[in-house]
This record gives structure tokens, sequence and C-alpha cells, in this order.
């Protein structure tokens, strides 16, 4: 069934999912591989669903070449459940309790809130007057005593986004990649931890990919919460509890899809196509473009180059209708 | 489109959904009454999304009749999560940091064994031998310091029902509904705190109903994590950060459902019918079907009397082709 009203949907997050996911969805959503019934009845401890989810961890791994000492969890909770799982699980690590954060946004100001409640928090550079560039890291104060060093790679309300890994010394570096998980290829060796919430580049609500090494396991407080005890849910296969199924089996078939258009490096050449098409009518619009926050578009990997044509091609008749 | 082998699905959770809810969900997977796009990647903060998540908890109230003084809000991480988030939430009642809990099977157990993290736990009565029978609440040794009296309605595992709500003498009564949530009428007025996963009777896995009498509100240790704090999750109307939206849609669509079909108490006389198609034929097995633990079958809302017909037919064919 194909719909008259296709909306071109540029959200941040939960955003579009590809065609022909939604589409594979619905075809199975009654009758899943001939089984007889649906993904959302499957009992999370069937050999069915352990294929589901086996498949997913696979592909996720496949995408980004993750080395065997890493575990790949899929919890619940959502990247905010993850601002309190990070320190939960990492604070221990060392005696003295402490984090550094880099606050380059809303989000990592928000992690950094968070950790507060369980570590001493230790921002690494000035506070930014706004969010609009990355501080220079030969300038952090990079606190040796530790536990972990967080950042958040893309900061989606004001829109900076690091085109580098920091290089921390050898210390455990901790990434919240939600908004750009999967766009480009990321060597997961550099980190501790990585972890994105699916709804943005890879699948729906509901379900977050934590990607650690295996080093860092076995440290969480008393106070962790099991569903969030990284431990507890590797070495139960994202199983402890009842998993997020669906939400799991969306985000294997978008990143079956991902692997099916040319991985994380084709993923990183369409970004760099598609954003392009947007910053070259922003920077030739002579400052009529200029102002920030003022309307957000998000061009995830299920965006195609044709909803962004149509957006550059509102954007140059909004300009020329409305411009002095 | 409709499917040649149907299966008939006991499972314990996540169960069967009602067959028109899923051909609903397959009917707007793509294009969501007319949006032109799909609930998996409609954005939390979209109108259209806060219709659905307001529906939805209109119809928790409705059908449980839930008195006003309570919030209802959606959470992810489960039971599971609603065992450390109990404590969080409600161990900060009193100072003593104790709590009652009644262990009466395998879900009871877990819960009081992760209480113990926060708090100090007095199981109320003497170490069961197993999990067949409620101890007589008359013996039932309440601390007077507790915070709260926990118990779980309905123990899955070892299939112990409470089939009365225990009198307390006003302490705040908590209770995991899980696997009998709307399954029956229940006072709520009788309850601080009721929870259950909605992978059982109202819906797919991935989201957690907690009802909680807003006086309890605002006793979150600091060790909370936000996204378990109900005081943070009511504030926000369960938007504090993105939720399971399809798992809310999903429940939401089994609810009217419910609603359709006579509502919780239609839901209770169904029920009553079905296990006791069940029991009857065990009952008069002359002891082929008295082993406890062997097969488990579970008949929630979802599964039909015809359903419960093919087993029952199946039981009796199989006990007189083995009796011996």
């Amino acid at each position: 069934m194909d719909t008259l009203r296709q909306v071109v949907n540029f959200g941040p997050g939960p955003a579009k999912l590809p065609r022909s996911v939604l589409l594979e969805v619905q075809k199975e959503l009654l009758d899943y591989k001939g089984l007889g019934i649906s993904v959302l009845e499957m009992s999370h401890r069937s050999p069915d669903f352990a294929k589901i989810i086996k498949t997913t961890e696979s592909l996720v791994r496949e995408l980004l070449n993750i080395p065997d000492n890493y575990k790949v969890i899929f919890l619940q909770g959502g990247g905010s459940g993850q601002f309190s799982a990070i320190p939960l699980n990492l604070i221990g690590l060392k005696e003295a309790r402490c984090a550094d954060y880099v606050v380059t946004g809303a989000w990592s100001a928000k992690a950094a809130e968070e950790a507060r409640k369980f570590a001493t928090v230790n921002i690494v550079h000035p506070k930014l007057e706004r969010y609009t560039k990355i501080p220079d890291p030969n300038t952090w104060n990079l606190n040796p005593d530790a536990s972990y060093v967080y950042y958040c790679a893309n900061e989606t309300v004001h829109g900076v986004e690091f085109n580098f890994v920091p290089d921390v010394k050898g210390a455990v570096l901790v990434c919240d990649m939600s908004s750009n998980f999967l766009s480009k290829p990321v060597d997961v060796s550099k980190f501790g931890v990585i972890f994105a919430g699916a709804q943005k580049n890879i699948g729906s609500a509901g379900v977050t990919v934590v990607i650690v090494r295996e080093d860092l396991l076995g440290f969480a407080l008393k106070e962790c919460p099991s569903v969030l005890d990284y431990k507890v849910q590797a070495g139960n296969n994202s199983l402890y509890n009842t998993p997020p199924c669906f939400s799991i089996y969306v985000m294997g078939l978008v990143l079956e899809w991902i692997k099916n258009n040319g991985g994380a490096t084709a993923m990183e050449e369409l970004s760099l196509i598609k954003s392009k098409m947007i910053y070259d009518i922003i920077d030739e619009s002579q400052g009529f473009y200029v102002s920030v926050g003022g309307i957000r578009a998000s061009l995830y990997n299920a965006v195609t180059t044709e909803d962004v044509q149509k957006l550059a091609a509102f954007m140059k008749t909004f300009m020329e209708t409305y411009q002095l």
C-alpha cells in the first residue's frame, strides 16, 4: 500500500526511516517469516527472537568494524538513561570518583548535570558563552584522576559536531553518538564506551546501543539499577530483562539497509553531499540565512538527496520572495 | 493480508496481541491517519504524538477508574527497571530506609533482591520452602517504620495470584501487576504505586505503566536516574526524554480494544471462563496433569476462548493417548 501524501521529514529524532524498511515491517507485521506471529508478540526467549537480536548485533559489529574486546548491548532508557548509566558504571574505575566532561551543547550539559549525582564533575574548559565551537583540545584541563572523559560527538540543538576524535592520552573516552552514529566510519578502538539512541540514524525510539570495552565491565556502583548495569546486561546478551524487541527488530532492518547501501563510508559521502546542498545556499545567501537557531533540519541517513533537494528549492524560493 | 499458518500463542510475555490491533497497526504503518508518516518516525514532541500519549493515558484512567490524585506515567526499563525505581523513589519516605516485601515467587524475590541495593529489606513472613501459596496476611510482620509494603499480584513463574488486596493498615502499598494488569477491575485507591510491563495484557515490550499517588512524588534519592524519577517523568507527562513511542501507540490500541470489549469487568469474566476450561481438565485428570512446572500456558486478555478450546482439546487427546 502506498500513500498519496508523503511528508518530507527532517525531524531531529524520532526521524525518518527508509521506506523499504517500513514496507518490510508492514509486510511481515502479522506473520514474521512464516512463523504465524508478529514480532510484537514474540517471546524474547524464543530462538526466533534470538536470531533477530544476534543478527542486529552482528550488523552493528560489521558496519563499525568493532574489535572483539568490545561488547554490544541494547538497553532501554534512551540517551538520557545513559547520562546516568555512564557514571554509574564507570565512576568506580578510579578512587577519586571524578569525571571529565567536555560541554559543547545542551546534551553534554545535561549529561554532566546528571553525572553530578554520582561523581565530582570536572568541566575541562572554561564555561562557553555560546555553543558554537569546540574549545581547543590542547587547552583542556584533563584530570589525571578522572575515571573517564566524556563528550557528545554531535550536538543537535546548537549544531556543534566533532570532526575528530579527541586524544585523551590513554584515558577512558566516552562518547554520545546518538545523532551521528553510523553516519560515518569511526575507530571504535579509541573509545571506552560509545552509546547512541536508535531513533535518529538507525531505527525507532525505545532502544539504545551501547558499545563497551570489556575491561570496563564490573565496576558499577552498588546503586546501579540492574537494567542499566553493563556487566549484567552484557553477561545476559541484553536479555537480563525483556528487551524492547520490536525496536531491536526495526534497528536490525535499518542496519541491513545501511549495509546494502554501502555501509558507513557511503553514509558519510551522502551526508556530505546532502549538507553541502543546504550549506551552499546558506553561505551564498549574503546573510539572509545566517541567523542560528531559527529552523532545524536533520539530514539523517534515511533522508534522501531528493528530500534535501526539495528543502534546498524551498529555501531558494523563500529567500527570493522575502529578501529585502 | 491474512496468513495461512496462524500459531496459537500462550507465551508468558511478550504475548499474543488482539488480531484487530495487529491489523490496524499494519494498515497505518506507512501513513498514520493520513499524516504521511509512520508512528515509528514521528517526533515525540509533535501534536500528533501528544494526542496518542494523551489518549493512551485517558484509556488507562477510564478502564481502571483511577482517582484524580494519581499520575499515570509511561517508562522504559520494564518491570525489572521498576524493581530499582520503587526503592529509589519511595525509600526516602521514611528515615529508617526500610521496606517490607511479601515474597511469593520469583518476581517478588527479584524485586526484594534489587531493593537491597537501596534499602533495608524486611521480608514480612518466614522464607517459603515452595512458592505455592500466600502466607496468611494476619501473620505478616509489617515494620511500622517501613517506607512501603511491596508485593506481586500474580507470580507467573510459579503461579501464585493474590485474589485480594492486602490490608496494610494505611502503609504505602506497592504492587507489581505486570501479569494481571487490566485482566480484572482493581481499586486503585488502595495503592501507593501500581506498575505493569505492557507486554503481557496490554501491548508489546518496551513500555511500563506506572500509576503513582501524587503525594508520593518528590522523595527520590539523589542517586535516582532522572529517567526513573517519578516526579521528573510525571512533571513532563512522560516526555522528559524520548519515550518508547511505538510501544505506547500499540498499548493505546490494545486499551481501546479492551474498552470496546467490555473493559476490565468483561476481561475478568473471560479470564475465569478461560482458566476454568483448563483447570477443569487438570482437576478431572486424576493426577495426570498434577505435576507443577512442566508446561506454562498464559491466558492473557488477547487469548480467545477459541484458542483455549484448542489447548483444552489437545490436553484431552494427549491424556487419552499417554495415560497409563
